[in-house]
């Protein structure tokens, strides 16, 4: 079994202005310590898969950026989406290019952005889940045990009974809870945040999108057709001109009879927004957490991040500050969200330069 | 009887960083509109003050700014401070300065940067004042009607009955009181807002120095004798070393009989704090004052002073934020006067070039 590894790097993270802008977003920076996020998804799947199995998918204005911060990967493996489509047409896409070189591949799909702590407890899992999928031919998600009745993430429910050495058939998928319902979901036991991260055979998924996603599948199979030709890219554009932008849960997990969910024991966040940051970051006796030359009289539980400018606060609590080259967030912790109507706010009076 | 006025402009103004530096404190900063704080001081006396007789008392770190924001100015009556020795040693070097060229000479003793509103009130107290002064020969004071309990402000009490056409003899001057204080000074009725104001005849308050203050008339004595000599600046500095730090107020106010009060019944503030300058300034109907280019949600009564950087502040209220070339400060309202904090740190921790 060989493992192959599609890291899905096209999002925009509005969530993280004024540090994200579309050249430069959320997996492309350096959120915590001295590594990008997406340099740190790559690092982290050192000893389970060769550097030249490992692909991301990107776009346009996120390629120069990811060839400069993953030079060890082969140029190839950088493939470029003509336009974003959602997750469906991502992994289609990915699927393909493995299946021409690997028919027997198995393959980790993995979000770009998402921070994991517990190295050896995720690679135990995915190569377990690898195991399975290889054997049974089943669409493996990993569930994260809920720690909190999060509000934030869509939730996975499974079906405790069906065991298959620690790999369990999946239930139902749900969509983001009100906290009544998270708390619903927290009591039962049976339901998981889901990750987005999936294990399967590339040939069992292009099988169920087959089934469930038709027209995807076409599409594909006419790019299966022109890998390593001329016009490669222009075949590309062409058919992703025609598909939808339909995400793999909506468009095949939440249908298909071969789900299966494995319990990720590891610390897991997919860092939805600053609040996440915040949260993740290491704090002073104060419960800051400071990046810069920041001085601090009477605060307490605030994200400062300043590294260019000097920068006194005084007297404020659960605060983020974001001070960047051409912009500047000061933002309530727990409006961290209403972050990403500053993008609405700029499109719409066209101060396009700052996102 | 021809005017004269003394603008004190040695202040560093520590509670306007990052704003406010040694090279331009407050008096030299656009704070209210397109004029800076000094140019609206000297423009407030124009028709009563001619321009030749205006005499700027500072230092030499503000000197050049001084000359370019006042170029209309004679350039000799820009007077260079060798070091701040408090406003008493700054009074008589101006006195010394206007007997020479007028022995004859009223003077109206005035900060560089506070802001009055009123501008016909103003010049009716100051002639009717300037009048007493020459006529009587007294100190006079401009108080203004306490507005509200001010624990930022002195006092200074008044003998009702000793009218003498509305202008009336000081029993006390009173230290900044604390709020119970400041609640029975507002009650009282007698007690008014020490304004810094003084009007008064050169040649008197060189009387009352020389009474009170024997060793700084001695060292003012001197230093007439070097007026329009080669090496006065050389004299100046060697009389100002020998100085002490005394304030007008203490070193004679406070001792003299000839002092009298004024009441000045127009806007004034001495604008102490961002927190003076966001009462001062024009809100929207959030009660924001915002200067830049301000997104702003969820966010009430709150000064936002941001002319280079977008900024973006989100759930947020009573919030000072100043965004600087070089520093940020971000300040909740009521803690405005703890700005100066982050002076003493700036020279423990030797960050000299942000002060």
């Amino acid at each position: 079994m060989k493992l192959y590894a599609v890291i899905m790097a096209g999002g925009v993270g509005s969530r993280f202005w004024p540090r994200s802008k579309k050249k430069t977003p959320k997996q492309l920076l350096k959120i915590f310590g001295e590594n990008t996020m997406i340099q740190d998804t790559v690092n982290r799947l050192d000893g389970i898969v060769e550097k030249e199995n490992i692909y991301i998918i990107t776009n346009k204005v996120q390629k120069a950026g990811i060839l400069t911060q993953l030079p060890h990967l082969p140029l190839n493996n950088i493939v470029e989406e003509p336009f974003g489509r959602n997750t469906a047409a991502c992994i289609g896409l990915a699927s393909v290019l493995i299946q021409h070189k690997d028919p027997d591949a198995v393959t980790l799909v993995l979000p770009a952005d998402h921070i994991i702590k517990g190295e050896k407890e995720f690679h135990d899992t995915l190569l377990k889940a690898a195991e399975f999928a290889d054997k049974e031919k089943g669409l493996v998600t990993i569930g994260i045990p809920p720690a909190r009745p999060e509000t934030g993430y869509g939730y996975i429910q499974i079906d405790e009974k069906s065991d298959f050495d620690h790999v369990f058939k999946v239930l139902t998928f749900a969509e983001k809870p009100n906290y009544a319902t998270a708390v619903r979901f927290l009591e039962s036991g049976d339901f998981f945040w889901n990750s987005g991260m999936f294990i399967w055979r590339a040939d069992v998924i292009m099988e169920e999108i087959k089934t469930y996603m038709p027209e995807l599948y076409e599409g594909m199979m006419v790019v299966k057709d022109a890998i390593g030709k001329d016009g490669f890219q222009e075949v590309l554009t062409n058919v992703y001109g025609q598909l939808k932008k339909i995400s793999i849960d909506y468009g095949i997990m939440e249908k298909s009879k071969k789900v299966y969910l494995i319990k990720g024991n590891f610390g897991w966040s997919d860092v939805g927004s600053w609040e996440a940051v915040y949260e993740l970051s290491e704090k002073d006796e104060d419960g800051n957490a400071k990046i810069g030359n920041i001085y601090t009289d009477m605060v307490t539980d605030s994200y400062i991040y300043s590294p260019k400018k000097f920068t006194a606060v005084i007297g404020l609590d659960n605060l983020i500050v974001i001070d960047n080259d051409d912009a500047l967030l000061i933002c309530k912790r727990d409006k961290a969200q209403d972050v990403k109507k500053i993008i609405d706010y700029l499109k719409i009076n066209k101060l396009t330069e700052y996102m």
